[in-house]
């Protein structure tokens, strides 16, 4: 099996490390990765300036890898169109620090290079762990080991990824699998306004969750009752249900019409 | 009616302030928007420094507004928690300096701060003019009023916008308007490698679209046939119907599992 490892807090993070080193137990696995931290960056990708790339070996494992000073999603792409000599079998991205949950994935830097595996075709992950510190991140790659094991068995449908949660707690503290829906994440007091010491005004984006209480097929609720939460994910934001309604509007425009 | 006005390509670009001209006739109107272009920054949000707001005014209309060093995202958060004094009608993002079809909205500044809206409950409408050059941006502000006035009557679901593409041709040679699906948009080479004067290698994003045959209910196809695209587009990357089959693979993991 050929995998393509990736994340978003960058190529020195621990949690790449990990993932990577324990994804060799299932075949070969190269690295392509953000040069830093580029947590937060959605599906960004870097038009406007060129992208250059360092060839590096992981400390610790050797694993040839590539950092990237751009994006995660840059980083796919890169991999697959340039720095690869094969197509890889799956795109697994993380292990992320923090949570990816909800509506937050569209945020996800992590969640979206697994978005961007799957633009290209590939069966993809993303794989996070649900805390910021202690991160259990061993476990949780123990777990991806089994999940792509299992995707690269049974595949994906087209254009659709698998976005994990992973509790950050001991192996036997934990409550199972569930298999879930994304859930609202609502984000209270979102901005903390401060004023520098020459009295301009500065914003740092911060904010608490109003945590969505509800079933355990929902992704931030399983994840808080120590369940690891799988949450299949499309591309298509098309809302073909209302194609028909907007029809109806009868929108007209343009001289003849 | 409160519109907010956002865009992509920064406050200075002639799309938005066309639009938000256009926009004055229809209620009160103000402007967030990137200090400079953020084209192609997906859904990033800035989380890794803090983000820094100048007041201006925005040239020829006087329109209040504010200069944001952040990505589109990043404007609408901003102008809803802390900059506006009304919670927005509608949120209008535009008009982009080219097209944002098909899959590529996932990578668009432009939609993704419509986006934005729809996660604050907002009717959010994204508009681009299909086109780099010569964009008829007076025509596609006067379709933005019309489009904007009726989705305020008629409002739209929750978490839900509407992704307008506009052709950019005279208005007598406009073919209607079709309600669309966003159609696949498959890249062609999509890095340009060089070598800089130092000997290093580097690389530009490029590429080109494989074009899309197929009927005029896709965007793409619409807009080539001088049709006003307009795709309505949700929030939800659940894959509802993958969630079954899952649950049928079995995973176990944990102790006593």
């Amino acid at each position: 099996m050929r995998i393509l490892v990736t994340n978003d807090d960058g190529i020195l993070a621990d949690g790449i490390s990990i993932l990577a080193q324990e994804l060799m137990k299932l075949g070969e696995v190269k690295v392509v990765a953000p040069d830093r931290e580029r947590s937060a960056t959605g599906h960004a990708i870097t038009v406007l300036r060129p992208l250059r790339i360092q060839d590096i070996e992981l400390p610790d494992s050797g694993i040839q890898a590539w950092a990237v000073d751009g994006t995660p999603s840059d980083c796919v792409k890169l991999a697959i169109e340039d720095l690869l000599e094969w197509k890889p079998d799956v795109v697994v991205s993380g292990i992320n620090r923090g949570p990816n949950l909800g509506t937050d994935v569209l945020y996800s830097g992590t969640v979206s290079a697994a978005i961007e595996g799957a633009i290209y075709g590939i069966a993809s992950v993303a794989i996070s762990v649900a805390a910021f510190d202690n991160c259990n991140y061993p476990m949780a790659a123990e777990f991806g080991k089994q999940l792509v094991s299992i995707v690269a068995k049974r595949g994906l449908p087209p254009k659709t990824l698998l976005n994990v949660n992973v509790p950050s707690v001991e192996k036997r503290d934990l409550a199972g699998v569930s298999i879930t829906k994304l859930g609202a994440r609502v984000w209270k007091d979102v901005f903390d306004r401060r004023v520098d010491p020459r009295g301009r005004t500065y914003y740092w984006m911060a904010g608490n969750v109003e945590e969505y209480e509800g079933d355990l097929d929902v992704d931030s609720v399983a994840v808080r009752h120590n369940m690891i939460s799988i949450s299949p994910i499309h591309l298509d934001l098309t809302k073909y249900d209302l194609i028909e309604q907007l029809k109806t509007w009868d929108i007209k425009f343009g001289d003849g019409f």
